[in-house]
């Protein structure tokens, strides 16, 4: 039976703090091309790797939500694309296109194949399948048109506007009619965001020093659909500045994890005052949509109405410094790592 | 034409920070018994008056949501059970029982009788209508119900449990199945909600020193539903407890109105991990639900399936003392100013 070497990213140990690379280890091992024999699993080759700023959560011993920290010494999980390499599921074959939850290693024996997809249309690029049309697409889908249930002419603001799910509900929130606001973290970002996605208008939350003062500037008549990715000071502000009726989906709060504690968010009574609905959501809990999504998004990326960027750093090597890096905002764009070519 | 004394709460001067009784002053002034010929107001004869936490928030410069601040040199407005003196309104007659937004005096002429509803039931203590029966109640019913769907089995937790709103809250989810926890300032609430209101368990949260900890050794399963009276520190460790699809109807803040500042608030990463659903509301947008809310409430009452208390004190000079003290939770039950008796 042929075996091969396989690189991985292992977890070292339960840390807590800020996500650093030397969390992280690089190991080989060895691996066959082939499934034990009453395996029902799934074996791939891992293609792309998705980084996500919830992976690092997942370094912290015990529960986040629903979802089971990473076992140290073992390699962390994450979403990507892969090829089927051999298969003793009935839906998948040998050559099968796929993304879903794997291993940050060159090959993956996937015990538990109902978290896979097949990849049925190849006609874009495949890293896609771990942003525009994986799981941050999703995000960015029932998130906006789900809970936020936006009409025309609404005003809508996005922070990390132009990250993995930013990109995509700043472009929802044109092609819905509304006016969108976007912020990122550097003078470059807010150029993308206005020249490329299509915001009305984008600002450099680390160029202000005063949220509350910036976020009156761009809408002097307050913001009925927030899309919040960082949480922290920046929700603060966005409170005071909803209007009644506002909504917030809450994704993610890249701000406060890994902090020891968290900061604190004053101006909660907003929430009341002005007849709030926040929402927190887990994607995964929705790919139901998937389908209806796919159908409204591909057409769009085809006729060229909707762009994607991506920042792809080639090899697992790079991959621990990948992840950190969503942290300081070094990414452009939906951070991927290329682990091989088909 | 009859003119006789109204005595009136007036609001001295626009305030911030805790409220003190010095804020409003009692006043005596002359008013005719009868409206002006072309008027098509009401005018009305005050019988009782509701104290709410959100008048205090009224007496700052500016607007809170959709409310205006009080006008400096007038009479506080209020919920309050009233009866009509005179009117020019079709909807209205002397002699019937009105409640609805008035004034803090002993006559008021009501410009605006949309916001009145007649009382129709006068088989039950005609105070319940700034209760049980009247915004309270619809608070109690929109939020628990409404807002919550609470299904049988589920775990709730209620802040200011014994108040005005809380009572009902713990009540309504007996009746619904739930297993019901609420929390209070003094050890006779913490009876009350145990003996009177079958609360299956309570606590005075100012002699826990980890509300986490209390919460956890109340909720080991943690808290599905959660009726949010009082925000802050509670709201943080709440937070922390809510399981996954949690639930948390925002109806007051009380520990946060008229600070200087806003505590912040920790851990409101749960509601994204949790996948939480926060809804603030304004009770007067939804009194459209006011019949359908009676035709439960009020055979509820009449068979003896649910109570109210009240903390009734005589004379509108006891007002300003009365709104003060339930920032100081002073009242046990919904407070209520008794004006004149019909």
């Amino acid at each position: 039976m042929e075996a091969v070497r396989n690189l991985q990213v292992i977890l070292k140990d339960y840390v807590n703090g800020f996500p650093k690379e030397s969390y992280m280890l690089l190991k080989t091992s060895i691996i066959p091309l082939k499934l034990p024999q009453d395996s029902n699993g799934v074996l791939v080759k891992n293609l792309y790797l998705s980084c996500d700023p919830y992976l690092c959560l997942l370094m912290s011993k015990g529960q986040v939500g629903y979802l089971e920290s990473f076992t140290p010494g073992s390699p962390i999980t994450g979403f990507g694309v892969a090829k089927v390499v051999d298969s003793g599921h009935s839906n998948f074959k040998k050559g099968d296109l796929v993304w879903g939850l794997t291993g940050w290693e060159e090959y993956t024996i996937i015990t538990t194949p109902q978290t896979l997809f097949k990849i049925q249309d190849t006609d874009v690029p495949l890293s896609y399948y771990t942003g525009i049309l994986g799981m941050p697409g999703m995000t960015a889908y029932y998130g906006f048109y789900e809970i936020c249930a936006p009409k025309k002419g609404e005003y809508v603001f996005v922070s990390s506007a132009s990250g993995a799910v930013g990109q995509l509900v700043g472009q929802f929130a044109k092609l819905t009619g509304c006016y969108v606001v976007g912020t990122a973290g550097t003078n470059e970002k807010v150029e993308l965001l206005k020249n490329k996605f299509g915001y009305d208008e984008a600002f450099n939350y680390k160029e202000e020093q005063d949220l509350d003062a910036a976020l009156k500037r761009y809408f002097p008549e307050g913001i009925d659909i927030y899309f919040e990715n960082v949480g922290g000071k920046m929700l603060e502000a966005v409170l005071l500045n909803m209007r009644v009726n506002g909504r917030i989906s809450a994704c993610g709060m890249i701000s406060q994890y890994n902090l020891n504690q968290e900061e604190g968010v004053r101006n909660l009574s907003s929430i009341i005052m002005k007849r709030l609905h926040m929402k927190g959501f887990i994607v995964s809990d929705h790919f139901n949509l998937l389908p209806k999504y796919m159908e409204m998004v591909i057409p769009l990326i085809k006729e060229g109405k909707i762009c994607y960027i991506e920042d792809i750093v080639e090899g697992l090597e790079s991959a621990p410094a990948a992840l950190v890096g969503l942290f300081s905002g070094k990414n452009v764009g939906k951070q991927v790592v290329l682990v091989a070519r088909e």
